[in-house]
């Protein structure tokens, strides 16, 4: 056996084959042993015991984290998440490209962000780039560049220099990235059907869940599934609120369409009959829809329709939340999630999706791999 | 009690509270009396006796058959289509506006349609009016003529003379039908995206199958729930194939969205791992899909979100579907259905959804009552 520096002890250690009593020995960054519970440690080591009603498992992988640095670090900057994401059990992150300035849409502004990275992570972090109208040449050098694959929104971002690609610009971006291999990662609300919806303005929950129907994201994931079928290009649908969508991804994955789809911990644990009205934080895009939807999100994560659960961890300063006032409509539309986000959204005895042998309930546990 | 002329016996006889031993009175073309069996009959009366696993039912409504009468009557004309309707049970049908020429897209056409009709039809028949580039201001016309809605196409219908709405021309046409207070029929499957799926050429089933993905009805009736949605209009889903849809149906009628959605004994019956290559009388559009497909389209109808059943009888020529070539890209669309498409579709033993106290199984027995 290699030496052994630490040993963490416990009854119930999440391995790929069941949770079960088990200690782990590291030896500085390095797992260098896992072993029954009563193997006797190696001399020297120092021990760690976990409290019986304590899980010891892997570090998650949240693919899905605003960092907002430069530009609005006041917001949430590297230091902050990567320790927040720390604190919910996250060791690796990989960061969205907007809501930092500039945006991650050429290699001059992710070498900006790695300048502001360094040194201040907690974690490990991967960087997505971004697909904005214009910026297409950009995409091989980002991707060359190391950047996990390209988001891009099909209706205002909220946020203007992150702008989205309109629908005529989508194929030729599909292309591209199907031509360097990489991935398109999609914020699927359908425009037109936002901006003919109610509303959101005030502080009822029931207004502001109108002014974000499902039909808006059904249309935009029907007609992305689609262009992705046409291109043949990989595509990955973000933070699925709808469960409607849900048989339509199934059948075009049996068809070989190489898309994808994720959902997060508010969608999997709130329901809009629960959120008070003017509780803006609750607020997101798309919203936190009925208990039944939720219960159709959890039987597509035990399904295996849903392919992973990531946080969408986006925080704002206070104040543009709108507490004081309870304005949906005003309100920003990010949370922050990714400290709390497993606990809440994990295992739970007796929820399907979650039985130990998928103890982290969809949470990815090692390196992203994407489908197709 | 009045006068009965004739008396029809049965073991079972369907009536509202589900399947009973019953005599039925009539008199004229009236039902005057339904008594229980062993209830003595009127003197004189002309006593039919029918077979103890012969069955007693209203009859049926078809609302979706095609008339070819006048231009294509040697396709099906009314004294054909009638007679086989009334072999098959229907009493009723419901005439759509297209391959007859002209299409019933004015005033004047319903009225050459209506010419034909008079003494040569052996059931009730009613009249679907079209919705065609051009004519919106026809519409009112024929809403005050009598006809029943609107057909339109989203892509090519297969005959030149009825071009499908281009996407900009269907809100004022939804726009128009609210304010009649009438109906748009909507053959939902979204044109680019047929032209841009594999050739239907050839024999083989499975290429026919890929010519007309789910993806293509679950997009072009993810667009139209919105634009129903938007105008406060009543649409209806015509010939419902990908089960993909039914998720965003339910829950667009669960916001108070007025569609309604049929489909069809095909649908209901075969499945493409059955259809023998070059057999071109299976060629219907949307295509017979899978048997999971099938399934999950029994289960609608048995939840009640699938309304009604009716047959798209469209029959041809023999010529015309190619059972020589056995080509699926060249042969006509439609067949020959109503005259089988009850007995095919109807309850059966076992089957979710046709309980004796649905004895129809989803076809309608009663004048057609459209949702919302």
């Amino acid at each position: 056996m290699q030496p052994v520096e630490t040993v963490l002890r416990a009854r119930r250690v999440a391995t790929p084959d069941g949770t079960a009593a088990r200690w782990v020995g590291v030896h500085g960054e390095r797992i260098v042993a896992v072993e029954p519970y009563d193997t006797p440690v190696p001399a020297g080591a120092r021990v760690v015991d976990l409290g019986v009603d304590e899980v010891l498992m892997p570090g998650l992988v949240d693919t899905h984290v605003h960092i907002n640095e430069p530009g609005r670090t006041e917001w949430e900057g590297f230091t902050s998440a990567t320790r927040a994401a720390a604190a919910g059990g996250v060791t690796t992150l990989i960061d969205m490209p907007l809501n930092s300035v500039p945006p991650t849409v050429d290699v001059e502004a992710l070498e900006v962000k790695r300048a502001c990275a360094r040194g201040a992570v907690a974690v490990d972090v991967g960087f997505w780039g971004g697909a904005v109208p214009g910026n297409l040449k950009e995409l091989r050098g980002l991707h060359e560049a190391g950047v996990f694959g390209f988001k891009c929104f099909l209706l205002d971002s909220g946020v203007e220099e992150f702008p989205p690609l309109q629908p005529d610009e989508l194929e030729p971006v599909l292309a591209e990235i199907a031509a360097l291999g990489s991935l398109l990662i999609v914020h699927a609300e359908d425009a037109e059907a936002i901006d003919r919806a109610p509303s959101a303005a005030g502080y009822r929950y029931a207004d502001f869940l109108a002014s974000r129907p499902r039909g808006a994201e059904n249309l935009a994931i029907a007609w992305l599934v689609d262009r992705v079928r046409w291109t043949g290009a990989r595509a990955h649908v973000l933070h699925l609120s709808s469960s409607d969508a849900l048989p339509m991804l199934a059948s075009a994955r049996r068809d070989g369409v190489a898309v994808t789809v994720e959902t997060c911990p508010h969608y999997l644990t709130f329901m809009a009959e629960s959120v008070p009205d003017g509780a803006t934080q609750y607020k997101c895009c798309p919203p936190i829809r009925e208990e039944a939807n939720r219960e159709l999100l959890w039987r597509g994560l035990a399904d295996g329709l849903i392919d992973i659960v990531v946080s969408d961890h986006s925080p704002s300063t206070p104040e543009l939340k709108q507490l004081d006032t309870g304005d949906f409509g005003a309100a920003w539309g990010g949370s922050p999630r990714c400290s709390w986000g497993w606990r809440r959204s994990g295992p739970r005895p007796g929820r399907a999706g979650t039985t130990s042998t998928t103890s982290s309930g969809g949470w990815p546990r090692g390196p992203p791999r994407w489908r197709g």
